[in-house]
C-alpha cells in the first residue's frame, strides 16, 4: 500500500494522468495547465456536471472503486447523450480522505478511464485534494452536437409518442440485493462465513454497479434520421423525468403499465422483496436509459430502432400526467427525486 | 429560516436559478436541461474545475457564505485568465448538509452570482444534493480564447522576464489574522465579549476573503499586444508556480527578493506574527495573481502595464530555480503545495 502523502498532491495527479491518451481532435490541450483547451468548429458544445458523495450516492461497502469510477463517468456521458450529443471530454475532481491509498485511487481512475475509452472520451483535467471524511467525486462532461440537433426537455407536443430505451427498475432492484447482503454481512461475526447470494441476479447487479450510457440508441436514432422532440436520461426514475418533460413542454402524458419494459430478474427480485413492480419501474431511478418523444407519424420508424419501446403518448396539459394500469385505472404520476434532502 | 427539505431538491434548484440572466451570446441554453449548450465560433474553449471542501479549503467560522461563493467562482475564473482567455460560463455543484438553511444557500449563491456579474460570466448548470457532513462546492468554468493566443505553462524561454501582477503574501497573512481571531473566539466564554481586532488589516483580509481574478491585467496585456510566453495564476504560492513553469518549460529561473511586490499590511502582519516576509510572499498561496513570462525585448512595453512587476528572469535549466536574497545569496525554490495530503 502506498500512502497518498508519499506522492503528494502533484505527484498523485502526475501518477494518475500520465497514461491518459487523447482520442478527439477537438481536444487541443488536456491535463497539465490551468485549463484544458477544446475546439469545436461549427458545432455546439454541451456541458454537464454531477457531484457524487460517499454515504449519499454510493456505499463503498459493496461498490468496488473501479465500478464506482466507471459509473461516475457514465452518469455524465448519459446527460450528454440525453441532449442528442456526443461526449468528448470530462474533467474529474476528487476529494480523498486518509483511508484511501494510492492503489485505491488508481482503481477508481482505472474505472473512469475504462468508461472514457468505451465512449471515446478524453479526460482533460480536474482537481485533487484531501477531504476530512469520505470520498467526493465531481465530474463535468463536455460534448458536441450539430447546430439545430440538440434535443431539449421542452419540445414534447400533443400526440407525440413516448419512448424509452432498455428496461426499467433493474438498477433499483440491484441496489436492494446489495443492501440486503450488506445487512447480512454486518450481522455475521466472521467475514469468511459470508457467501453473497447473487446467483441469477447478475443482470440487475450490473445495472446498479456498471450502467451503460446509451450511445447506441443515439446512433440508431441518427441513422434513421429521427430527431426526438424532447429527451432526458432516466436518473431519478421514469415518473420524475416524465413530469420534468411535461412541465417543461407544457403538456400532459399517459403511459401504460403493460408497456413498461421490465427484465425478468427485476420482476423476480421485486416479488422476493415484496416491492410493487410498477413502483420499481416508475420510481426506481439510476437506470440511465433514454426517455424521449417523437411525432406520431414516426411510429413505424421508431418501432424499428433496436431496444426502444413505446410506452405511451403526450396529451394536453389539462389531461394531467397519468399512468394507466393493466386494469385501466389512471393514477397521477408522483415526482420522487432520487436524492432527497 | 426555511429548511431545505421544505423546497426539496428540484425546488431548491429552481429557487436559486430563476433569477439568473444570460450575458453571453455563446450561451445558447443555460440551466434547466441535461446539459448546457455553448457555441464558440472560431475560438477555442477553455475548461477548468475546482473542488472546495469545508474544513479543508474553507472554515465557515470566519468566512461568510457570500464571500465563500464569490471566492469559489473567482478561483476558477482566475484559471481561465491564466490561459489568456475570457471566462464565459460556470457550472456549480453543491453538496449541502442539514445544518444549512435555504437562506444560507441563497447567500452562497448571491456571492457566486456577484462574481459572475463582475466578470460577465453565465451560470449555466450544476448539481445540488444533500451531504452527510459539511459543504462541498465544485465549480467548472468555461471560457474562450482566440486560436493561437492561449498561453501554456510550457513556453518560458531563456532570458525571458518573469512578471507578477499585484502583490504577494497578503491572502496568507489575512488567513493568519482570521485564524488568530478564531482562537480568541474559542477561548472566550461569552460571544458578546469578542471584538475582532481587524483595524488596519482590511486589505489583507479582503485578499483572503474576496480575491479578484485579474481580468484587468489580461486586458491590458492584450491592449499592448503582449502575448506572454508562459502564464499561471498563483494559487499554491509563487515558489510552487515558478517550479511548475520551469519544469514544464525545461528552464531554470532567478527571482529577486527585493523585487517581490509586497503590501505594507502584509509586511506589518508578518512582523507581528514573526513569519519571515519572504516565506509569506514565496509560499503563502491564494493570491490569485498572474505569474507570466515575456521575451526580454518586451521589457519597456511590459513595464508600462499597470500593476505588473518584473521580479526576475528565466535561465538555463542547469542553473537551477533560485531566489536571490537582498544579500545576494541564492536559495533553491521549494515547492509547497497549498493543499497537502
Amino acid at each position: 500500500m502506498t500512502q497518498i502523502s508519499e506522492l503528494g498532491e502533484f505527484g498523485l495527479i502526475k501518477h494518475l494522468t500520465e497514461a491518459i491518451e487523447i482520442h478527439n481532435s477537438e481536444t487541443v490541450k488536456g491535463v497539465g495547465d490551468d485549463a484544458a483547451i477544446l475546439e469545436y468548429g461549427k458545432q455546439q458544445t454541451l456541458v454537464t456536471t454531477d457531484l457524487l458523495l460517499e454515504g449519499v450516492h454510493f456505499d463503498l461497502t459493496y461498490v468496488p472503486l473501479k465500478h464506482l469510477g466507471y459509473k461516475a463517468v457514465m452518469v455524465n456521458l448519459s446527460d450528454i447523450y440525453a441532449m442528442n450529443g456526443t461526449p468528448k471530454q470530462i474533467t474529474v475532481s476528487l476529494g480523498i480522505s486518509k483511508k484511501f491509498s494510492v492503489e485505491d485511487i488508481e482503481q477508481l481512475y482505472a474505472g473512469m478511464i475504462a468508461a472514457c475509452d468505451a465512449h471515446g472520451v478524453d479526460l482533460v483535467g480536474g482537481d485533487t485534494c484531501s477531504s476530512l471524511t469520505g470520498l467526493t467525486i465531481s465530474i463535468t462532461a463536455l460534448g458536441s452536437v450539430d447546430k439545430g440537433k440538440a434535443v431539449y426537455r421542452s419540445g414534447a407536443k400533443e400526440n407525440d409518442l413516448i419512448c424509452v430505451s432498455g428496461d426499467l427498475g433493474a438498477a433499483y432492484m440491484g441496489l436492494q440485493i446489495l443492501e440486503r447482503e450488506k445487512a447480512v454481512f454486518r450481522n455475521t461475526k466472521k467475514a469468511e462465513d459470508v457467501q453473497p447470494d447473487f446467483a441469477g441476479r447478475e443482470y440487475i447487479l450490473q445495472r446498479q454497479l456498471k450502467p451503460e450510457a446509451r450511445m447506441d440508441v443515439i446512433r440508431h436514432l441518427a441513422e434513421k434520421g429521427i430527431v426526438p422532440t424532447s429527451m432526458m436520461d432516466i436518473s431519478d426514475g421514469l415518473s420524475s423525468e416524465l413530469i420534468h418533460i411535461c412541465k417543461a413542454s407544457g403538456v400532459g402524458c399517459r403511459v401504460f403499465e403493460d408497456r413498461l419494459p421490465i427484465d425478468y430478474q427485476t420482476a423476480a427480485t421485486a416479488e422476493e422483496f415484496n416491492i410493487p413492480l410498477v413502483t420499481a419501474a416508475m420510481n426506481g431511478g439510476e437506470d440511465y436509459e433514454l426517455l424521449f418523444t417523437v411525432p406520431l407519424e414516426l411510429h413505424d420508424l421508431v418501432e424499428q430502432v433496436e431496444d426502444v419501446h413505446l410506452i405511451g403518448h403526450i396529451c394536453k396539459a389539462d389531461q394531467g400526467m397519468n399512468l394507466v394500469t393493466r386494469q385501466g385505472q389512471e393514477f397521477a404520476l408522483k415526482a420522487q427525486g432520487f436524492t432527497a434532502f
